[in-house]
């Protein structure tokens, strides 16, 4: 073992690994080499003892190769599917993740703005639902699903034509009257795009229609009143229905199980999201597909370009629809 | 505004808070403080434009507050509940939760123990698959089901009460013939225990059972199989299961009602895991639960102290069985 004056750089783990200094800094960067390559280089980084440091490195590049998520929960199946993807692609591009949960709480949300700027991250990736969260302008971001602030990018699903899309198929599918379900926060979002999407195609084509929309309730009732009432015998006065969410779908198929009403014979059902389910690797209901895997790296690939002169305000991703069980097809 | 000399110090905040310096630190360190105290240190921060360098933090303390969690996949709902645990149990002491998700690949969990090296990060609570993972000696490491290696700290479940528990509880309601089932890993872990707990009750009890434990399948089919030879004219054989998971036990209880048998009327069927079901808030099957807070709690505390002399090498927390329809009570 020799012992040599200056600690060993990059360039002599480049030299000692027979492959280019561009191979190790992606290797040290976590970023994906060629096995070979990868093998030479761990073994050069063992004979040498090469210690990278990411903080000095962190100081001199201004860099720390460090991007923040921040989101409401992890336990739903599209957030808990969103942060997997996202953190798959930012470590394609050699970032770590650094995770944050908000449980909802604008105070959350600010403690973790103020983590990323005292931490020097390089961007955060957020799905806030809080419109007064402060976020340092020198700090890229990125939002999915809820625009910040007009500056910023905004990667979404297409929300407006998965909305149109439910509307047409049910439609299609020989529904004469259309309800549209939703619960959930009153903060304004392209989540509120669903909704506009269906009535406009509800209008449209004609179709007799009507939106549910529940901002504040902390429960399914008032909608699981409206299918009582609008029942009778077994026999509902309505026979297609897109909810917001795959949730709630779910949710209203086991209601309307309780009431007597068959689906997809006598009602059918669209939901949104298209996550697979954990029993069976399959969208649990008849559903507009988020693309979630797109969704991250487009998220990512936004952000490292964030200080781009002409950054979209909105990105947009196709949708699709897949059938699986509770529409007639 | 002034200009002066010297950046700011935490000295200069706390004395233009009117708070003490700690106060100043754990504001700093994302650790919560009182609520009045906050909105004086933040007010100072503004008005001294003062900038927490956390990288020359990181080189002069050695800390840098930053743990990874290493988890095979998010999208699975004890890994999600698991993951948002750790992360709000990280936060609370002042830490960030840097996620890496490896997909079961041996290889993704060398890089990842390879980017907390290069990251200095402060430690790791890892859920690995691979037992020939070698984890830095220097990194504090603490291991949640699986122990990686005899002188880290594991946090598990009881697991092996929580399967003698499942054996006592079908016994106590009449089950004559008990079934184990478990696909998985053939990587020896505290999960094995789930199977061990409930055969020695089995045979404390001498009662009639059966293990059946699949390492390596692909799918359930060799179980469904089982279920279906046992099976005749919808009357089973066996009238009591305990699964590995409450997903088996979904899986199963799926299987059971396609062959005409009736979950808890001729079948009685105990999962594992307890996770609220993402529907209907409750766990979806009868089951073992862990405790996964305090899983995320224990295995925290037990990282911050893992240079403690006496560290202990395995930590197991209290099961409860709790009845959600697939038993008869």
């Amino acid at each position: 073992m020799t012992v040599s004056d200056a600690p060993p750089t990059m360039n002599d783990v480049a030299r000692e690994a027979g492959v280019s200094v561009g191979t190790v800094s992606r290797y040290v960067n976590g970023i994906a080499v060629k096995d070979a390559s990868r093998q030479r280089v761990e073994a050069a980084i063992r004979k040498l003892n090469y210690q990278v440091n990411s903080y000095a490195r962190g100081l001199k590049t201004n860099k720390t190769y460090c991007a923040a998520l921040i989101l409401p929960v992890l336990t739903l199946p599209f957030f808990s599917l969103l942060a997997e993807e996202v953190t798959a692609a930012l470590n394609r591009k050699g970032y770590r993740t650094v995770l944050m949960i908000t449980n909802y709480d604008p105070e959350a949300e600010r403690t973790c703005v103020s983590m990323v700027r005292q931490n020097k991250m390089d961007g955060i990736i957020a799905l806030t639902y809080n419109p007064r969260t402060e976020f340092d302008p020198t700090i890229p971001l990125v939002s999915i699903d809820r625009r910040c602030e007009a500056s910023r990018t905004c990667v979404s699903s297409d929300n407006y034509r998965g909305g149109e899309m439910a509307a047409e198929r049910l439609l299609a599918l020989g529904c004469k009257k259309l309800l549209f379900l939703r619960i959930g926060s009153d903060v304004s979002s392209e989540v509120d795009k669903r909704g506009i999407g269906f009535e406009t195609a509800c209008k449209t084509a004609g179709a007799d229609y009507e939106m549910l929309i529940l901002s504040d309730s902390e429960t399914n009732e008032p909608f699981y009143r409206y299918l009582r009432e609008h029942t009778a015998d077994g026999v509902p006065d309505f026979d297609g229905i897109f909810c917001n969410t795959d949730r709630l779908a779910l949710q209203i198929q086991r209601k309307l199980a309780e009431l007597g009403v068959r689906v997809p014979e006598d009602v059918q059902l669209i939901g949104f999201d298209g996550v697979p389910d954990y029993l069976t690797g399959a969208p649990a209901c008849s559903t507009i597909v988020q693309p979630v895997a797109q969704l991250a790296e487009t998220a990512v690939n936004a952000l490292l370009n964030a200080d781009a002169d002409a950054a979209p305000s909105l990105i947009c991703l196709p949708v699709h629809f897949e059938a699986h069980g509770t529409t007639r097809e």
